[in-house]
């Protein structure tokens, strides 16, 4: 039997410290790993929250120095929310989808389109009450360096993937999404290929880095105090193209 | 360490025979984990691809006999579709979402937001190069018939996922999402929780279902002849809601 996974595994990791700008994810990923005794081996993606590796890169920001619009606090006003935080996903936005209902959905500068740009208030961390979270600015980038970090820390060929939870239109709840990766092709293209009857499959793209983050959050849960995960077992595509090759382009896309 | 998941696994479920209507799926899947030496335990998810569903429920359609109305016609002229294919779409959905640049998205009787209603022209099978796949008509209660033949079959406390592959706006590729369930919540609720610092978790609803069928998808592959798949060690919450629950309302939809 060709391509029988024997097993793929999600490993939770646990036991990371509190991250603060200038940590060293991936070494401090590395040894939470073995602390655990899951080390990390070639082959294995890491699927890490995007919350601390924000962290790590400084994008916390003090909500005491923002001066909302008027815009912002009107909407605040109406939806009991912060204005300066408000102000916040309007300045990390590119553009608005939709204002409307207490929601705001945008368009980042990265071509992500989500909620609040992205940005958190949520685990901010010790003295963060009033900082809010905002995306990594390039997070392919972040997940070539935290590859980078690994490689070093124990010299395996380790995939990295930066997850974060999107919701989505038409369905309730929110999932796991890939916004970073490095060393993983995030799409898995079957077109040309012939499917069982010799048909040939004309329009079958898997997603499979997002897939993988959803996986992985299963394995984190919100609460669970495990910001990253392994998926072990996979047999991905290594590549370089990162996440910014799943962003559909504008003149395609029948929703922007 | 509390909710240390000490791994998550999935595993494929290959060696099942071509489904034809009237099969008891419950009781093949249950037979071919067993001689693949993975028999399906309490605690289990248990993800079916609607493919194999709906042809066991006789859910497919010979398109020699489809009449293409006007608009059927025209479309599948300009994008060089078949337009039988293209008609029996429309009679799948009860609302058109868009139809543009070669693209159909509706909603269907169920309430999904999808491609083509979820007609599938791949994998149809032996003898069935004229013939389409169409949803289950109610996939919730698929996954609770699933669930029932296999406490008959083996005695265990089974979840059961049915899962389809869907686009999303916005982003390239589709992924593997819950369109019936039976056993398992759905959706996994963290609002009025609290997060590390005490603060309140507002708005946080993880579709855990959907990213269940996306984890189950990288061990069943496209071409893996995988059409299920088990996701061992992950502790669901049990319900009967089903994927009902998920559908977002019309009303709180900020794309419909």
């Amino acid at each position: 039997m060709p391509n029988v996974h024997s097993g793929l595994t999600i490993l939770g990791v646990h036991g990371l410290p509190e991250i603060a700008e200038g940590d060293d994810l991936g070494m401090l990923i590395a040894r939470a790993c073995e602390a655990q005794a899951t080390p990390l081996a070639d082959g294995d993606v890491l699927v890490v929250t995007q919350k601390i590796v924000s962290k790590a890169e400084g994008r916390v920001l003090d909500l005491s120095g923002v001066e909302p619009s008027a815009r912002a606090r009107d909407f605040a006003e109406a939806w009991e929310k912060d204005a300066r935080a408000v102000e916040v996903v309007l300045r990390e936005a590119v553009r608005v989808v939709r204002m409307e209902n207490g929601v705001i959905i945008t368009e980042t500068r990265h071509g992500f389109v989500c909620a609040n740009s992205g940005v958190d208030a949520s685990n901010v961390g010790r003295g963060g009450e009033d900082c809010v979270v905002l995306l990594p600015l390039d997070p392919d980038a972040s997940a070539r360096r935290i590859r980078g970090a690994l490689r070093e820390a124990n010299g395996a060929d380790i995939a990295v993937i930066v997850s974060d939870t999107f919701g989505r239109p038409w369905r309730e709840g929110a999932v796991n999404v890939a916004i970073g990766a490095a060393g993983v092709e995030p799409l898995l293209d079957y077109r040309g290929q012939a499917d069982d009857d010799g048909r040939e499959l004309r329009s079958t793209v898997i997603a499979v880095a997002d897939e993988i983050a959803s996986a992985a959050e299963l394995a984190m849960g919100k609460l669970d105090r495990a910001p990253a995960a392994i998926m072990r077992g996979y047999p991905y595509r290594k590549s370089e193209s990162g996440v910014r090759s799943v962003i559909r382009e504008r003149g395609k896309d029948l929703f922007r």
